[in-house]
């Protein structure tokens, strides 16, 4: 009985040590990658998402494309474990909380530190795409979404 | 002598307080981002860098574009926290060590999770730029470099 028992578990060691799955590349294709609407609840205007890849711990970074059309915008947000993104084509507008709203252009970089209130959109006659790296750690949200960008302070200089 | 000591305690506090740095949104425009050749000893052939910005905990992703003229390449390398990046423009080549190299163009996403043994580069005839977020944590580097990619891998289907 007890040979018959270590068999068993000697097998389920060998079991369980096939199941572990050894880290491998992965490689993303454009032409699988899904272009949806961004939810209207937080934007403002027509936003569009292209999500590349989601993190896996101990990564943080996950990424996807932000295609913002002229004039739109996200709602004001914070990002529980920060939010980078680079402006890969286009212009666009983004506002920290309390200070003026700066203009970006293809090739600029902006990193919002967790908890920093901004938002982020394309200019009044352009669009932005920007290419977003939002962290995310176990049990944390991406963002915490709070009230729209009035045009007031879209508009503003 | 205990109210005056109280009055010291106190301006200390606020002298403490003001030097606690607000954590903010920063900017990092393309016009004061540095391109300098990547380092000689890791990489084969002509391979430049553009650094856009490095991460704060408890953010890991830094970001930078790294070009990769034709038949240039990376030596093989392992990232300890993982990268992953982005083709911005053009076509490369990827392999993981033991699978076969894989051809990438603009818009497909590669992740490589922490210790994985690759390279990357541009293709034969033509260059690859890449977004790359490598992910970094405290006392840890963000690569480490093994043996040039020979020109028979590098030519491999």
């Amino acid at each position: 009985m007890q040979k018959y028992l270590i068999f068993v578990l000697a097998l389920a060691t060998v079991a369980c040590s096939a199941n572990e799955v050894k880290p491998e590349q992965k490689i993303y294709p454009i032409a699988k990658q899904v272009v949806t609407e961004a939810n209207p609840a937080n934007f403002t205007g027509k936003v569009y998402t292209r999500g590349v890849w989601s993190a896996k711990a101990p990564m943080q970074a996950n990424g996807a494309f932000v295609i913002f059309t002229p004039g739109s915008r996200t709602y004001w947000h914070e990002h529980p474990t920060g939010q980078s993104f680079i402006v890969t084509e286009g212009e666009g507008y983004v506002q920290e909380e309390g200070k003026p709203k700066v203009v970006l252009h293809a090739g600029d970089g902006v990193v919002c530190p967790p908890g920093v209130k901004h938002w982020h959109g394309g200019s009044k006659d352009k669009m932005m795409i920007q290419f977003a790296i939002s962290e995310k750690v176990p049990g944390k949200q991406t963002a915490i979404w709070h009230e729209p960008v009035s045009d007031e302070q879209y508009n503003s200089h």
